[in-house]
């Protein structure tokens, strides 16, 4: 247990962190009834035949609201009326398209790349069933990626009506440490990557604490280095039927030997154990975290990067013990039974290893698909 | 780590907890346009200056939503704006009827009890900053305890508008498990502690989970048979300026020796830990957990349970290693944070008090207040 003194180091910094954490919200509306447009397919709500089931959009529970009205038939107001949402048969299903289930992509965002969101406009998973929601550190570099990205949003949210989201939220989280610095070499010295993805943890809790709602089937979080996916993504990582489940994150680089493009390994955090691993973990401190992909500290992990076989089967699963979070489908019900990111040392685990380690805890496996591809920026 | 067949044994349960997860939602208007009432006070949002601060209420970002309308001065519908809600300075203090801030009350309730809801709307914390949220379990007991609330629900928030709640949440959770059997015997035998918490563990994280929302400062958990609290209990403990707050839970019981009415300490949860209970975990299976209150293991924890003086300063504070959570107040960046309830050892200890120990890992510290009581039901 760190002493009390210690603790009170640790206060100021995680209450400036926490305290000065700002909110965004910007909501967009996918059909107006001044509109004529076609009527919208129905809502999971509706699907389900609730017959109370009313259609009229009120504040997320925990934000009081009041002046709100209903416009009746005969264009008067009347008090709103009591609301039943009933959700009795929310599904996450193998077939999320046809069951219209909703999902929640979630974002970390230091830095605004056009590629990232070409892409994410790019996904076939219909965008009327899409919330997205991001988290940007207050800083220089963050107001500059939540300007660049209200930009696109006001675009596509004011453009064709199949293309916008069901929703969109910028958290803006006041924050001395950077979620990443975004000099590669610099990110990646193991001394810094205990506090850097320590950070991370607790960006990427805010934002699900946050944003979860009722309705949600699905979170797929999506790193906003991530500039090229399959747009069937969705489905295509949804089919498997997985509680947690990661494609491999590769990068495109120009290979000077071959005088053309190539790929190669990016993200190494998704793995399956080895004695080795378990051996190191049980002679370290407590606090002490286990880092995958670093030389100086070999682990024999079994690393998803390096089973990867673009001749093989598109669709091969194998089982994880750590996942990375680069791009990972998750269904809601894992995050709602508590499965978080430990900002701490759980199991010497952190962020979105951690993450798989607690799922596993709650009863939740990992699954990895070494031969689905998603890049990473090259920088 | 778990067997693979071990897991598999464990899926089915946990995928039918989740997956059956029904919610109910039930949303009041504290004031509508088309009343004469005068005008509310002021929002967070616009006591905080922004000029853009719509007060349209909108879905939570995670609800599809659609045909949605704002009524213009003349009369006219035009599509809903784009609406920015700027949080920067959402807080969480010493004086949160000052700052107006945001509380929601977070209750797992399996049986309806007249007195819970009784003292609940006697609390004198302002109930349009209030937001409450139930969870049931969708079982006859389950179904009885939320028509019971709906009632009431209904009947308050239709009623004098200084007594509505800013909105309230019921979610249902399809268990085999239920929340709490209410035999208390039964309840309280040892072997069957680590199962019902666990249950209660998922139980209030799919609550916190789906209902915490970007402009919650507070959350106070209050279980479903707390029956009798000071009115004042959200401002007192808020005062104190804690991360983590709780009341001593006592029970009034009839006392045959004095033949008069007397109080008995209830919530044995709240503790200072020791020694013993340091070296009794360090010799436990990874998976077993260390319970407070039972004879046959004594852990020679202080309790804060019999540290009561009521002679003594009502606010004087203790720091705590465990918490209860049949009153608990918690600051809303806590949980963002990421720290939740574990239905699974953590520390060697579940439920509240692994919490506690979550949110100490995540640099926050619990308090306790030995003599300000709060009352558990008799049965």
């Amino acid at each position: 247990m760190p002493s009390p003194r210690a603790l009170r180091r640790t206060n100021p910094i995680t209450i400036a962190l926490a305290a000065l954490l700002t909110v965004g919200f910007l909501f967009f509306i996918f059909s107006s009834a001044s509109d004529p447009a076609p009527p919208p397919p129905p809502t999971t709500k509706e699907r389900l035949g609730s017959k109370d089931a009313a259609s009229n959009p009120l504040s997320p529970p925990s934000l009081p609201f009041r002046k709100t009205s209903v416009l009746k038939q005969d264009g008067t107001q009347a008090p709103p009326p009591v609301v039943h949402y009933q959700m009795t048969n929310l599904t996450a299903s193998a077939d999320p398209v046809g069951n219209r289930e909703t999902v929640l992509i979630l974002t970390p965002m230091t830095r605004f790349y056009q590629g990232y969101w070409d892409n994410l406009l790019k996904l076939s998973y219909p965008h009327e069933l899409i919330s997205l929601g991001f988290i940007t550190p207050k800083t220089r570099e963050g107001n500059a990626a939540t300007a660049a990205l209200q930009e696109q949003i006001n675009k596509v949210q004011s453009g064709s009506k199949g293309k916008r989201f069901a929703s969109v939220t910028i958290l803006r989280q006041d924050t001395e440490i950077p979620l990443q610095s975004q000099d590669e070499a610099e990110r990646h010295k193991m001394e810094n990557q205990k506090m850097r993805r320590a950070a991370m943890s607790k960006a990427r809790n805010s934002l699900l604490f946050t944003t979860l709602g009722p309705t949600t089937s699905w979170v797929l979080w999506l790193d906003a280095d991530i500039v090229e996916t399959p747009a069937s993504l969705i489905q295509d990582l949804a089919a498997h039927d997985k509680p947690v489940i990661v494609p491999n994150c590769f990068q495109r680089y120009y290979n000077d030997e071959k005088k053309a493009m190539d790929v190669r390994p990016y993200d190494f955090n998704s793995w399956i154990d080895s004695q080795t691993a378990q051996i190191l973990a049980a002679k370290m401190d407590n606090d002490d975290i286990l880092l995958e992909g670093y030389r100086e500290l070999p682990t024999y992990r079994t690393l998803m990067a390096y089973m990867a076989d673009s001749n093989q089967d598109l669709h091969a699963e194998v089982q994880l013990d750590g996942v990375g979070g680069t791009a990972l489908l998750v269904k809601a019900d894992v995050h709602r039974d508590g499965a978080m990111f430990p900002p701490f040392s759980f199991y010497h685990l952190i962020e979105t290893e951690g993450f798989a380690k607690m799922a596993s805890r709650l009863g939740w496996k990992s699954w990895g698909l070494p031969n689905y591809f998603v890049y990473h920026f090259n920088e």
